[in-house]
């Protein structure tokens, strides 16, 4: 039923939807744009879209699922736009870390009879690095794909059969999907995934500091610290709007790991690490 | 040269040192032995050892050269005994993560020309999980072989030359090998291998209290969360030993952990994140 799409934003994630929906067997027709046209112009190459709009707002009218890959403030500034034009044969749905604000300005814009549809979501996927090159089919296969929707949209039947119509194509390109409250959703990301990344850039910057002179001592760590730190190399551009839009949440969790390591600090002779490690194997357990 | 080789303790690093000493052409005899038996009979099983040996004290006295390969305090325990009993043809080297405490002994006890000799060694590679069944003859490949040899150590020339003949068989094994003082040593590791564990234990016990409670959450972190918390699963008799000889140096390590992460906390929406995550850039850096 969906047979015009149109990805704004041809990064990692925007690109490997283009890849992964022609992977599930998408026959329709897949726009791109993408602010720097040279990424735009390598998802073409790949295969992700095949034309490259000059105009994001242009693409989108021509499409029946418009699907926003791009950090959270051109998100948010791109739904402003996309709202005055498009109507109820009409979805938008995104790829945003952090889903309150999101979910929030779709409320306020989208989701009336005579609106456009707006499905937030989230597919907890990616790679410590962006960019189209480092794109792939199947990124989602066997990842969660977040949806944030709001109970009380008032879709016409049309849009709504395109919310139907989207979330089963996500379920085709291999991906489990979950619905949460928005709010619940950015304290769960907070903690598997915001508080992983940012210990992550802690230590690693840490470690630049403190034998980051010597290369030959990194690779004394071997697997254990390749693993620990591989997210360090994720740019400040793919996290900052992240950090901005979350900050309470992911405050929580840095503050709760800071106190958890004192505990470990002050018990490293105590009985007390003993109970850390087994509540840790505990999570570790299949 | 070297014929015979006892390898006491035959759990992860010592059953794949037999696995590595067979797959490296090593033609000699390797008596093992281990506390619960059980183990012992399993690494037969495998073929890291050809003979399980009742008595640890025996097997090494018909040893050329003795591993140890058992927890630290195990291991100085065995120091002491086997100092007495073997002779300046005979050398004994160990696996023990810290090694300031070993070296010490061995100061005390070997390296004099009427003594036998010791080789302080930490091979850095493990797994999240101990026990023979994991053991891997690859276990070493690639991997950094750490020793914390004495300098001003005495030895007769046959027991030098066993020195010379085991760091030989390191190397075949495939690890690259690596002189360092031992207390620079157990700085350095403080940084690069107990601080990332002591850092995943914390975080999976954290987690565990957060979302521990809802097995489907946990999928949703991916396979960021599935690398910052794998080391989570080590249980703590592989770290209690370690917690407890190399305290000073992980507690320091654990501070500035926490400091950074405040840092990170205190700066989310400040350009002072953006130094954090380019200095942790820089780590990554291939």
């Amino acid at each position: 039923m969906i047979e015009r799409i149109s990805i704004l934003g041809t990064g990692l994630l925007g690109t490997s939807v283009g890849l992964a929906l022609r992977a599930a067997g998408f026959k329709g027709a897949i726009a791109g744009w993408n602010r720097s046209s040279e990424h735009g112009q390598l998802a073409l190459k790949m295969g992700s879209i095949d034309s490259f709009a000059p105009d994001p707002i242009e693409a989108a009218r021509a499409s029946e699922v418009t699907v926003l890959a791009v950090p959270i403030y051109a998100t948010l500034d791109l739904m402003e736009k996309l709202a005055q034009v498009l109507g109820p044969e009409q979805l938008v749905t995104d790829v945003g870390s952090t889903k309150r604000i999101i979910s929030e300005a779709a409320a306020r814009l989208y989701n009336t009879p005579e609106r456009a549809a707006f499905l937030p979501g989230h597919p907890m996927a990616g790679k410590e690095r962006g960019g189209a090159a480092l794109a792939d089919a199947n990124l989602f296969r066997g990842a969660v794909w977040l949806f944030t929707d709001d109970p009380d949209a008032q879709r016409s039947p049309h849009s709504a059969a395109l919310v139907k119509g989207w979330r089963e194509w996500v379920a085709t390109m291999g991906a489990k999907t979950l619905d949460l409250d928005p709010v619940r959703h950015d304290e769960l990301v907070a903690w598997v995934s915001h508080l992983p990344q940012f210990t992550a850039t802690a230590l690693s910057a840490l470690l630049e500091e403190e034998v980051g002179d010597a290369p030959e001592l990194k690779d004394v760590g071997g697997r254990a610290l390749r693993e620990m730190t591989r997210l360090g190399a994720s740019p400040y551009s793919m996290w900052r709007d992240i950090a901005h839009t979350n900050t309470e949440a992911v405050e929580r969790a840095l503050l709760a790991l800071e106190q958890r390591l004192a505990l470990v600090r002050e018990n490293l002779r105590t009985p007390e690490l003993r109970d850390e490690f087994e509540k840790a194997n505990k999570f570790r357990r299949e």
